[in-house]
Parts: C-alpha cells; structure tokens; sequence
C-alpha cells in the first residue's frame, strides 16, 4: 500500500501529540470512550518474580468499549470528518480489533463501515464486528486486502481508518496516557506493547510530557519487531515476515509519523518472545484473573523478562489491553 | 459452634456500621488493601440482555490483594488486637478465600495464621493460602472443623477470626462501599451478593447512609439460601443442607449481627439457580474478560435474571469479586 495515509495539509512529519491536543481530544471523546480505571498490583507471585520492591501499577484498558483502546484513535479521527464525508461511511483493513473498534465508532456516530478481513481471521473478533453492524468483506491475503479497501474507497467515498497512522488517532491513544497520569502516583517508567506503534506513541507523548524523567518501553513481538528495527535502520521498515502468536501486534510495517513520535518519546524497545507472551498470559490470569490476547499481556512479558533489571525497585506502569479472545482458544493457548 | 464470635461488652445487636467507623476503618487498614478501581461497563450483548438504558457500573474488588473482600474485614479485626494477643496469633475456619485472606492479614501484620480447611476444600485455595504462609489443618468435616479450631483457640491462645460476623468485620468490608461511592455517580441501586452476609451488610451500609434513596438487593444461591430464610424467619437460621456450585457463598447458618444489619440496609433479596451462575460467569469472562469462580457472577447473575426488571433504567451497581478458581475448573464449568 503506498501513502495510504492522508497527512493533513499543514502536516509536518516531526510534529507530535502536545498535551494540550491530547486533552482537546480527551473533551471531544467524551462519553464515547469509557474512562479505563487503573489499579495497583500486588500479589506474593509477582514479588517473588520480580523483587517486592517493584511497585506496579496497572491501565485496565481492556474495560475500554470493544475491549481495546483502538476505539479511542477512530472516533478522534471520525469526529473530524465534516459531515458529508462521514454520512458516506467508512472502510478499514483489519485482522480483528481495528474492525471491531471501526465497527463501534460507525454505529455511535450514525454511519456505516465496511471492513476488509484477512479469510482467516480469528472468527470471534469477525463475529463481534458484524455485531455492531459493520459489512465485513473477505480478502485472500494483504495484498488483496488492501486492494480492496482502495476500491471501497474510490467506488463508495468511504473514508480510510488507519488502525495506527496519524496525529488525529495518536492524539486519541494519547487520552489513555493522560487519564493514567491522574490515576497513579508519578511513575520511573512505563512499559507499553508496539504492534503498529500507535498506542506506545500516544500514551508515551502524554506520559513523558507530564512526567520528563520517566523512561518509555517498548515491547514487540520477536516474530514482528518492525519498530525495533526501524529504530535501528533509522526508517520505517517492512519486514519480510511475521511469525508470532500476538497477532494483534503484527502489522507488515512501520509507518512514518508513529515511528517518527515513537523515536522522540521512546527511551527504549525490547523483544519478547512466544513463550515470553505465553507465560505472561498465564501470570495475567493467575494475578489479575484477565484472560488476555497474547497482545495484551505484552507489557507483562517486558516486565517480567527483559525489563525486569532495568525497572527494579522503581514505580512502573503497565497496560493491559486487548481481549477478543474466546475462552477454547485462552485455554489452549496457556494450558 | 455455639456463641463463636465475641461481640464486644458495650456491644448492642442493633448496633450498625457508621459512616464514621466505616471512613475510620479505611484510614486503618492504610495501604494494607487496595483502592480498588471500578467502571463502566458497557457492551452490545449486555445492552441486548438488560436493555440499553440500564447504566452498570462494576466495583473490581477482585483486585484486592488476595482476590476478594475478605482481607478489609479480616485486617479490621485484627488491627484492634492488643499487642500480646495479635503475638499469640490468629485461627480461623475456612473453605478457602477466608483462609487465604486471614494468611495474608497475619503475615502483614507479622504474626501466624493456623486455618482450619475442610478437607475437600479447593486445592488452588489451600496452595495460596500456605504461600501466604499458613499453616493448614484438615478437617474431615464442618463439625470437626469448629471442634478443632476451638482446640487452637484454648491451646494456643490464638484469636479466632470469623469470616464475617461483627461489627469491625463490617466496618471492614463498608470500606469497600465508601470506596465506590466516591468512584461512581450517585446510584438507584446495587446488588450484592450474599453468603454470610458480610460484605452485603458492610457495604449497603456505606451506600444506603452515603444515598438513603438506594436499593440495596441481595443476591443467594437457591440452594444456600441461608440470608433470605432468615429474613423470612425474622431471625438468623441455620440451613439443613447446601447444593450450589458457589462455594464462597455457602455458610451453614446465618449469624445474628450481620442479619440485623442485613434487615437494616437490604430492600430485598433474591435467589439465582447454578445454570443462572454459570451463564453469569460466561458473560462477565466475555464482557470484562474476567475469569471468576461462581460467587464473584453472582450480582451479575441477579443482574440479567431475577433484578432485570427491577433495576431497568436505572443507574445500578454491580461487584465483581471472588477469583481464586484455577483455569481448569473456569474452563469447566462455563464451558
């Protein structure tokens, strides 16, 4: 897909979500979105993997409405589109909690979407999507999906969601940022997942604009760590493949605007792996009793892998995201 | 057992719990429990269930330290205790979470917990009760269990801590409720799940002096229905015998202190069948994503059931509490 993104007019590629946007956007959210709660977490497992001395504090963003803070990033961008635009609809490509979220910000705000999905997508998230009225059309694989979408758009003057791109949707995913900074005490560091970048962009400008000395970490999956190496490579990349079971962290590349926030506010990102992904799943379970995508126990595994030194002893914030999964396909996944 | 539970010499049985002792327990009990956090709970199958215009919203005790209530109460008690006596330690009669919270009182407080379990009592429960540092004692049966916790008490000098009679447990758990209060608008009505009766009480009371226009509805297993006997009574009784699968809301008989407090706060109870509690934990696992044993669905499952009707409209508050089930077990029972 070349530019699919429409870059406002008076766009530069180094600006990033200020504070003051994040909170505009917060206001113009409003009821839409659900002011996620936050928690402390303490329980005698946790301490013994990670020092009693490590304070951790927990966003429930999996309570947001569609079970993801996707919804926040699409209605930000949806409540900008003037009116006729809008009243024509909407169109995403999404394996799953893009859709769902596309799907919910078009029934709220009274027009229709139409989803492009991979045929083999996870069949809970399709069914959740066509629950909330969404068309859902079928493509073979990427390439075909995103062929697809691009004539939706041209055929219908359907409006292109981005699941990530964009400083409308990281002015959205920023909100979740701005409400944990008044739910927690000031925190040494904060550890959020990268699929496409979107959410640890976001939240990590609200954070580390209101708090300067915190550290942001991010994580990705081994098998698709096209942040990581982009910070390498100085540029957005596209990897050649992807393999990894947190399928809702997995996009085919990088794109500029996210990558270009992620580098200002991102101290640093890590790799977990799948047995990584795994056991976090399971120690999500065990301590927080939330059965999680492997996407959404992201941030765990950071925490209780390869973070682990670098937050001990610290004040550390987490999020918990992401939770279309059904319970046979949970049970397997951890068992 | 007879006469258990030492109720204090100024004690009078239609005492009840303040707001002024309940706001003094919560500086008490400090940072030895959690804030819990509480939401929204929004999604398209509840809407569909009970109607879109029923506002819940959802206290998420089952972030507590121990994953349910029991600890507020527990540590209430055990806070008042002169130095010599909280030395001698603590003992207590338990299926399971009150184990597990009386362990994790006494290991905070620095002293030991001798708990008695009925042998058959669930093995996650007895596992975290010893992490937490417990000594278990097995008992073939409830009889055997109360002759040998009061063994405990005569030969070891240690305190025995009921799992939910008098006036600090109460005082304990309203912490709860005050807590909520600040956390959510002002509700029509709240739905509490009822076993000894304890938390229901505690936390009505918080709610019904913080909002006299409240309804406070209890809910029962049908085949534990130990509260709503009572109440039909005008005393506390003790049931002939118990069949629920919600174990944590299964005391043998009810207790006179929490029922007069019970009669003071609750407008009505009402009883939810095994197959309501299991379609209750399927719906709170896919709504929240939140794996809980039967007894932590079970405001939810007087949500959608028997209180539909009564709450239609209305702002109505739920909690979610009561998690130590081991993945297996969730797997079975709603599956």
């Amino acid at each position: 897909m070349n530019e699919p993104f429409p870059y406002p007019e008076s766009f530069r590629m180094d600006d990033y979500p200020t504070l003051q946007q994040i909170k505009q956007a917060k206001d113009r959210l409003g009821s839409l979105v659900i002011e996620t709660p936050a928690t402390s977490w303490r329980d005698a497992r946790l301490a013994e993997l990670i020092g009693g001395d490590t304070e951790v504090f927990v966003k429930l963003e999996l309570f947001q409405v569609t079970g993801t803070f996707k919804p926040r990033g699409a209605l930000n961008v949806m409540l900008h589109l003037e009116k006729p635009q809008l009243e024509r609809g909407v169109t995403a490509v999404s394996a799953g909690n893009h859709a769902i979220a596309t799907a919910y910000a078009a029934k709220v705000l009274g027009t229709t979407a139409k989803v492009v999905m991979p045929k083999n997508a996870n069949a809970l998230r399709m069914k959740l999507s066509r629950e909330l009225g969404a068309e859902i059309v079928l493509a073979d694989n990427p390439h075909d999906a995103f062929a697809r979408v691009r004539q939706i758009e041209q055929e219908e003057g359907r409006t292109f969601i981005h699941p990530f791109e964009g400083p409308l949707t990281l002015q959205g995913t920023g909100t979740a940022g701005l409400e944990f900074v008044n739910q927690v005490p000031r925190l040494d560091a904060m550890i959020l997942p990268i699929g496409g970048g979107g959410l640890c962009a976001g939240f990590g400008a609200a954070l580390k604009q209101s708090w300067p000395d915190i550290k942001i970490y991010g994580v990705e999956p081994e098998g698709a760590p096209s942040m990581s190496l982009s910070f390498e490579q100085g540029k957005p990349v596209t990897l050649d493949g992807i393999d990894t079971i947190a399928d809702s962290l997995a996009p085919p590349k990088a794109e500029p605007y996210t990558f270009s926030v992620c580098r200002r506010f991102v101290d640093d990102i890590v790799r977990v792996s799948d047995q990584q992904l795994k056991a976090a799943m399971r120690h999500v379970f065990y301590g927080l009793k939330l059965a999680v995508e492997p996407a959404g126990a992201a941030a765990t595994a950071g925490l209780l892998g390869p973070l682990k030194e670098n937050v001990k002893g610290q004040r550390v914030g987490i999020i918990v995201c992401g939770t279309n999964i059904d319970l046979d396909d949970f049970h397997r996944l951890i068992s």
